[in-house]
């Protein structure tokens, strides 16, 4: 299965701020948007993460935004599986559905915390592995 | 004048996520305010960027979490101005105000764009080094 | 062409509040999200709006939750005006898809204010009767 | 003790939307602000009506705006509960500090919903009573 899931958004008026384009920390909703889903393809969402005994926090955020989204503007984000043994590095790109320009880069970075001890795991569990249809390491 | 500026913050219950914990993305919040507490006292927040002609949007956000925020747990958040020159760093630090622990670390990058070309200017306008009381270079 | 329009909405995680249910000031993001495709298809949203010199901001809102929405679930919103003569009401129905139980329902008023004046029009300009396709009062 | 509360709010940049003004979906979050202030005096917040075994779901909610909020006005936001006996309502009033002005009313209605029967409660439990400083009924 491919590790990369795209969806379409259409910004909403709530998400622009008074320069007219998208407020930058709303960035991080559609980033989320989009790992949901393309955890949600390996049965590894949210609720199957807490059903597996581990909360997966995100411990690194970084985003670098080239060009502005504007109201009515339909956009493509794509979240891509670009590290999982150590921890859940998840890569964004967002570009314009009409022209094709990138618009922004980012990555999220996740580590597996064990709910029952509260500690963090330093190679991720195997549950991700067996999700992923990856051969334990 | 001081470069730094920090602000205390109570979580609201809106700020969690079902993980109990404030959810990562309103981090970016908790940084504006900050961020705009500190240029206020420059006299070049978002009113005064827009009345000098230029807008600042922000091009790069980083965060790294470190330990979680709960309901409850108040913060103190400081933003420093760290850059200037060609553009405008803000960095970010949160702490816990009764522990002292830091809990998270981050910074923005913005640069100036000239509202009438659209262009975005390689070097810091004059009026930045104005409002930060620091010789034009 | 209908008074009426429907969105299908997945609850995004950072719409969940820490009770596990979407945080019941996120409603205002479905409604206004309906709200909007229903004007556009009138060719009415906010940026027709703000080029036919008027403002609409909303000046009531009513909403009445009869049952919680889960992460999973997935919801339809339908926007339905249902009054235009002197202000812009908007009643809202949100139900789940699969079941077709009503989870919420209520409603937003909206009038007309002049950008020029910056008067409250107490009779619907008549670019509204226009856009709606009906006759001027 | 004082059924009402006030808290002091500057609204944020990411508070306006691209009229300049406050988004009028973010009131929820200052009546929500004010509300928890309220009943954290009262020592029965979110965690303690949780501990309470009750849930406290919001089922109405009405807020009337009558002038926008801008940036850069602080504003105070008034919470007080005006019933109790089968459920609990809350009122707020935000006004501007500076003149006054009354600028937004609006209330918010929360039923008891027993945590393991999942049954909502027609009369308050007990335990509300005995926060509020009251006889029981």
């Amino acid at each position: 299965m491919s590790f990369s899931h795209s969806i379409e958004i259409t910004p909403a008026f709530h998400d622009l701020d008074l320069m007219h384009v998208v407020w930058h920390g709303n960035y991080i909703k559609y980033f989320e948007r989009a790992r949901c889903a393309l955890l949600a393809k390996f049965d590894y969402d949210y609720p199957e993460m807490r059903d597996s005994g581990y909360a997966w926090p995100v411990i690194d955020l970084n985003v670098r935004y080239s060009r502005p989204i504007t109201y009515g503007q339909i956009i493509i984000v794509t979240a891509t599986i670009s590290e999982w043994e150590n921890r859940l590095k998840v890569s964004y790109r967002i570009h314009d559905k009409a022209t094709g320009d990138v618009l922004t880069k980012g990555h999220t970075v996740q580590v597996a915390v064990d709910f029952h001890t509260n500690e963090m795991q330093f190679v991720s569990p195997d549950i991700l592995f067996e999700k992923l249809g990856l051969p334990k390491p």
